[in-house]
C-alpha cells in the first residue's frame, strides 16, 4: 500500500499537509486506512493525529498488501477530532469513506440520525455527518443497490435541509465497497463537488481525490454527477448519479490512451 | 485544587490506578476537571489519557484555585475512550459528572437519546450514557429542580430498560451544579450504588467517591437513595432520592463530630 | 488570555492552520501555553494535537488570567510529535519557547546534548533541538545573563555545525523569562530569522511571531539580530544579538506613534 | 496474531488491565506490536493509549498473520507516556522489548546513554531506559552475539549503578530478534526478575511474561538467570545468563510432557 499512500511525491500523506485540489488545504484531523485480507471483514486503522506525523500509518502502509483498500485523510467540518470520526467507517464486510459534508448539519443532525434504522444504530460510534450517511444507507438497501441507497439517503437529507431552511450545500464524493465491487460517487447539490479521479493500470484501478503522481495524463477526472462501479475484473462502469434517483451504471467508454491502437 | 486532586496519598490521581471502593479497580479511560472562576461558564479540561500520567492535569490542579470545582477519573463502560466521553460534561453554566451506568445501554441507546430535547441535542458531543442522562435532564427541568429532573429521567430510563427486557441495573452516583448549589446523588436500581462520601471542613465541603486521605473518621458515607444539596453557605441538606420521584431536601442532621459539644 | 490567543481573527489558534509569515504554513504539531499565577513556577499545558481542534486549550485561554504568559503552536522540524517536544519548556520558574531550528540537528544531536550540564540533564524530557538549546543555556549562565547565555550556546552550536560540515542554518527566534523580565530574541546564521513583532499597549507589551489583529501599524517588526528585554514596568530595551556574543541591552528608542506629541 | 494477543481469556490485552504476575498490576501506559512479513524490516505499531481500549490494536491483531511477532503492554517506570517510549523498539531488521527497569535511571541516565555509540544514537527516538539498553547493545556487538552484547551492557549499567550509589535493582526480562533466531532473557541483579514462560506447540514456540490461557501445565517457567535461543526450526537452547558474561546456549533438556515415551 505504501506505493500508493506514502511514496508518491503528492501521496495522501503529503496531501494531509498541502492538498492541491481539496476544499480545505490542510487535512490534519486524522487519517485512516481499511483493507481486505483473508477475512470477510476489512481491517481498519484510524487515528486522529495528522497523517504527516503518524509512524504507525507509514509502517502499516509498508507492511500491508491488499487487493482492495481505502485510505483517507480528514479535514473536520464541525464534529469532534476523534478516532470514531475518522474514515473509513466499517460495518461487517463494508467500508465507506467520504469527502464533503452535510451543510447545516448541526441544525438537522437529529432528523438525519433518525434516518438510521435501529439495526444500524448500534454501529454509530462517532458523531460525524459522514458516518450518519453511511449508516442511513445501510438501513435503506445499501447491500442490494449501493447507488440507489445513497441516492435515496441524499435525497432525504436534501429534503431535510430544505425543510429546515438550510442553504449550505450537500456534497458527496465517496467510496463504498463490501469487499466485492467498488463504488465511487461524485455529486453535490451546488455543483461544487470535491474532486475525484480515476486511473486504470494493468494491475488495478485507482480512485483518488486528486492525482498523486506526475503522470497527470493518465488520471481521468470523474465528472460531477457520476457513479463509478468497478468490479473485481477491473471493469469500470459509469452512470449518472443524482440525489433522489440512481439509474444503473453502464460500461464506461474506453479512455483515450487505451482507445488509440497505436498507443 | 492540587490539595484535593493530586497531593493526598489516595488522591483522585492515585485512585485512577487503584481505587479502593470503585466498582472497577482501574479508572484509566480518561480524566477531567471543571472549575468556576470569573465567568459564569466553568472552565473544563478533559483528556482520555490515564490521569496518572497526565502532566497537564497535574499542572492545572497546581495552578487553579476555585471555590467550586469537579474532578473525575473514568472507567469506560462500553463507549469510546475519547475527550467527548470524559467527565465532567458542561453546558452553559452547568457541570455534571457521573459514576455508574445505564445497564444494557447498547440496546436502548436510541430511546434514551430520544429523551434529549431538540434544544439540548446540539450539546451532545459524545456517545456516552452519562452525557445522555445529563442532557435528558437538561431538557426536562434541570434548571428548575435538579433532583426532580434527574429522578424523572432515571424513571424513564428504568422504564425503557424494563420494556426492552434489560435486567442489568441502572446506577447513578453523580454531582451536578450550575455554579450555585451543588447537588450530589447516590442511587441504583439494584441497591449497589457506586460509593459517595461527604466531608465538612471549616472552609468548605468535600464530596468524593471515596475518602482520599487517612482522616477516615471525618468522612461520612452518604447512604444509598440520597440527594445532597449544598449551598454557597456550605449548608448541607439531604433528602431521599428515588428514580421517578424526588422530594425536596431537608437540612441534614448534624454529623456526630460537630454535634458533640465537648468535641 | 483568550483575548490574545483565541479571539483575534488571526489568533495563534487560527495561525496553527494558516500562518501568514511563518516558514511553514501549517503549524499542526501541537501547542502549548505557560503562565504565571500565585506560584513562582509557571503552569504549563502542552498537547500534541493541532491547536485548531483543542477544546482544552480554548477553555484554558478563556479561564486563565495572567500578567505574564507564553503561547506557542508547533511545526515539527524532524523530532517526535509528543507532549514533551511541545513548547513552552519549563524548569523551575523558567519558561522558554522557540521558533526556528538547528540545521542538521540529526547529525550533531549528541554533541549538542553534551552542552547540557549534568544538573540540567534531568529536565531533558523530550528529544527536540529547542529543548536542548534551553537546557544548554540553563547550564551556562541563563540565570545570570540570559542573552549572554543564549549567545554562547548558539555560538557553540554554530561551531559544531561547522565542524560537522553542516551547512543548514541555525535559526533562533525565541522568548525566555524566569517570571521577572521577558527576553525575546531574533537571530539566524543565514539572516532568514523567523519573524518577531512587538506591540506596546497601555496595559502591557505583546511579543508575537506575527501581528494577530488588523491594527497592523501598531505592531513593530523586530529586526534580525536583536535582543529585547522587557521589564515588569513594561520598559523595553533593545540590543544587538549575535551568536557568540551579547552586549547589554539599552532602552529602546520610542516608537513613532508615541514619539509624536500630537498623538 | 489475534489468537495469541486478543482472544485468550488472559490475553495480553486483558493483562493490560489486570496482570496476574507482573510487578505492576496495571499496564496501561501503551502497547505495541512488531511483526515480520515480506520485508526484512519488521512492521511496528506503537500507541500510548491503554491496550484495553485500542481498537486499532485489535484490528491489526485480527488481520495480521506472521511467523514471528512481538506484542507488549507497558507500565511506565518514570519516563514519558509517548509512542517513542512504547515497545517494541525497532532498528533495521531488529526488534526488542523489555520488562523490568534500570533502578535509579534518572540519576545515571546520561552515562547510560553514553553507552550508545554514535552510529546507533540516531535511532534514539524516545527517552526510556529500555530503548537505551537496546541501542547500547546494538553498539556493542548485538548483531554478532546478542547474549554477549546484552550481558556486557548490563554489566556496564550495574557498574554505573554501583559507582553512583544506586541500590535499586537492574531487572531485565526481554526478547530480541533480528528476524532469524529469537532470544529471550530473564535476569535481575536482585533475583526478582519479571516472570517469563515458554510454551512449545507443534506449530511454534510461545514466549510470554505469563501464561495467557488455562492450559497451565504446558507453560514452562523460565528460571531466573536464563537465556533462551529459539531458531527457525523451533529448536530451543538454554544457557545461564548473567550481567557481565554470557556463555553460549546449549540445547534445552526436553520438557516433561515430551520426555514421556508414552506421550
Amino acid at each position: 500500500m505504501s506505493e500508493h499512500v506514502e511514496r508518491p511525491a503528492r501521496s495522501l500523506i503529503a496531501q494531509s499537509l498541502t492538498a492541491a485540489e481539496a476544499q480545505t488545504v490542510t487535512q490534519g484531523d486524522g487519517a485512516g486506512i481499511g483493507w481486505y485480507g483473508e477475512r470477510p471483514e476489512p481491517g481498519v486503522y484510524r487515528e486522529p493525529r495528522p497523517a504527516w506525523s503518524d509512524d504507525n500509518l507509514r509502517a502499516l502502509c509498508r507492511h500491508l498488501r491488499s487487493g482492495l483498500f481505502f485510505a483517507h485523510v480528514r479535514a473536520a467540518t464541525g464534529t469532534d477530532t476523534s478516532r470514531a470520526n475518522c474514515h473509513p467507517f466499517a460495518s461487517g464486510p463494508r467500508l465507506f469513506m467520504h469527502n464533503g459534508q452535510i451543510g447545516g448539519y448541526a441544525r438537522i443532525r437529529r432528523p438525519v440520525e433518525s434516518l438510521i434504522g435501529d439495526g444500524a444504530y448500534d454501529a454509530r460510534l462517532g458523531t460525524s455527518d459522514s458516518e450518519a450517511i453511511f449508516l442511513a444507507a445501510l438501513s435503506d438497501g445499501l447491500d442490494d443497490d449501493p447507488a440507489a441507497a445513497f441516492a435515496r439517503v441524499l435525497g432525504r437529507i436534501a429534503a431535510l435541509q430544505h425543510t429546515h431552511g438550510v442553504r449550505a450545500p450537500l456534497r458527496f464524493t465517496a467510496c463504498y465497497t463490501d469487499g466485492g465491487n467498488l463504488h465511487a460517487f461524485r455529486w453535490a447539490s451546488d455543483g461544487h463537488c470535491p474532486s475525484l479521479y480515476l486511473r486504470r493500470l494493468e494491475a488495478g484501478v485507482l480512485v483518488a481525490s486528486e492525482p498523486y503522481d506526475d503522470t497527470g495524463g493518465t488520471w481521468e477526472c470523474v465528472p460531477a454527477g457520476s457513479h463509478l462501479r468497478i468490479d473485481r475484473m477491473l471493469r469500470v462502469a459509469v452512470a449518472p448519479f443524482e440525489a433522489g434517483a440512481a439509474p444503473p451504471p453502464r460500461p464506461l467508454a474506453q479512455p483515450p490512451r487505451e482507445a488509440t491502437p497505436a498507443d
